[in-house]
């Protein structure tokens, strides 16, 4: 079974912008709503999507979540946020429904700038205990790249991780949309909240001390890290700490959403295989083919395929570690199977 | 010969450190006053430091500016940042009298944040015309980790591009230290910060049309930019535009501070050879031993000499590319040579 662990309704039927419009001229006096998208507008926008991809590609299954460029958490108030973010989420559970063989689901939520945490306790219950979700995407700077958030190490977010820990549900560390001009959000926005988490993690390792079974995804192949591994592996050594393997690869993981051989190939080479689960997030930032190769650039099964892994390594990647680290996901496929 | 285009004079005497201390106290009404430092201390320093690491690794000149985490732009107001810019600029230069075949030198900017780049002109001016130096580094971030300026490509930054092209002097794209507690000073706002600045260039390549010699060095092998080329020809190519190479490789380099060799063999298989520059940053973010190796991280000579690169590339990335992207530092070779 080929799992892919990181992929976004990125292409929402038309009401979904309707209702965001509509969040525009209420911020003042947020009411719910309706999110006006029918069951047919969603069979269709993923039939000819991602559900085509996945025939196309050869992949089973894909840990599903919100469009993480839409989540927009700097936009209106903490209201605002939950309204959206519930939304969101019960159209995930809708994919989810009519697809039950081909996408599981990961939760966006509700954080907005400067609001604690805690206020996301409730709707990760709920999308956990009665969607039948499996993780959380986790934005670190809810500002929308002026980082304004204590460091995701700080007991800031620590009722967050008591109740991933309570509920044994990993989260993929994800910005949104970047209001800086300085930055673009999928070209440098994204993959630098990549390795500015990792570097988190590093500098702070206690939190895996105080967490131990918490587990992180960090998703675009790791942002820039594995490239500077050299890099990462001597500030922790010159902090006179173990080698990073030990320190925090028990609780962190990489995906493979690097959209080239020699990226893939660089991944493999420095990170442990069992830290490393395939991914692609189509459809997401990168369309298109590639030129040189005759092949979209996010087909990333072509690069790990290419890598002729050990056929326990192969496994790992594509099926056994997101079992491993997705419990619920392990339970539903085990009961899928009987 | 061997030239290293990145070194930051680290290992400052205390007098430089006293001089800083001292402007804490005297922010309402700055005076430019002493930089108490010897030839003796600035010898001692560099013969201890880069010059002894010069000799071990076997490279023969390197391209040195001020310390660039102490740049602290973020600190104080314009007239604090231009009095100690000039200070440390000063110091480079004392390092060149002393060592005229060792080091050549490279400015600090007094930038200051939201003061308009025009303020660097004079500083620039004096280093090149008066002090003999090659290029300056541009800090995108003088607000140390908020991002609160204009992208690179913005006209916000045109009279300095224009003050750059009438000297003939390169920038190198680097950030100092970062007041953000959300990053690491070396390990995500350095790799961060080149990361951005390159995509800002992919985003408005106008600039380049405007200013066809312009040219900047990315350091620290482009962040996370060589990792993620397939994503960046991706996100650019579905602009409807020319392939990188020919978009944005006229006027941009990368330089080899990357502290591994499977990342050293990266950035060599995707970027072309003739926009990668050696260099170590040493002695700097990474010291000590890899203890898997026996060597220096930041002893990037022997990852790039394990490439066995043809001996034009060889020469191309160890001496002509420097030349060609500094012209200064080749007339200076060249008259030295005679």
């Amino acid at each position: 079974m080929i799992i892919d662990i990181h992929g976004h309704y990125t292409t929402y039927p038309p009401g979904v912008e309707a209702y965001r419009g509509a969040q525009i001229a209420q911020m003042g006096a947020p009411t719910k709503g309706q999110m006006n998208v029918t069951d047919e507008e969603i069979r269709h926008s993923i039939e000819t999507g991602q559900l085509k991809l996945q025939r196309e590609r050869g992949t089973d299954l894909t840990i599903f979540s919100p469009r993480a460029s839409w989540m927009g958490h700097h936009f209106g108030n903490e209201l605002i946020s939950r309204y959206w973010t519930e939304h969101c989420n019960d159209l995930i559970y809708r994919v989810t429904q009519q697809f039950p063989h081909n996408f599981v689901g990961v939760c966006m939520l509700p954080q907005s700038p400067g609001v604690p945490p805690s206020n996301c306790l409730a709707e990760l219950e709920r999308c956990v205990n009665e969607l039948g979700f499996i993780g959380c995407n986790l934005n670190p700077d809810p500002s929308g790249g002026y980082w304004q958030e204590p460091p995701l190490t700080d007991r800031y977010w620590y009722p967050l991780y008591e109740k991933m820990v309570e509920l044994d549900v990993p989260a993929m560390v994800h910005v949104s949309a970047t209001q800086n001009p300085a930055f673009h959000q999928t070209g440098s926005h994204y993959i630098n909240a990549d390795t500015t988490a990792f570097m988190q993690f590093i500098q702070s390792p206690r939190l895996f001390r105080d967490f131990p079974t918490l587990r992180f995804i960090i998703p675009h192949g790791g942002g820039a890290v594995p490239y500077h591994w050299g890099r990462y592996r001597g500030i922790n050594l010159n902090m006179g700490r173990a080698e990073l393997d030990e320190l925090v690869l028990g609780n962190v993981w990489f995906d493979t959403c690097v959209y080239h051989q020699p990226g893939i190939n660089l991944l493999f080479e420095v990170i442990p295989h069992q830290n490393i689960m395939f991914a692609s997030e189509m459809i997401g930032a990168v369309r298109g083919h590639d030129p040189r190769t005759g092949f979209d650039f996010d087909d990333t099964k072509r690069y790990v395929d290419a890598l002729h892994l050990e056929d326990a390594d192969r496994q790992a990647v594509f099926e056994a570690t997101a079992r491993r680290v997705f419990p619920r996901l392990d339970q539903r496929l085990t009961q899928q199977s009987r």
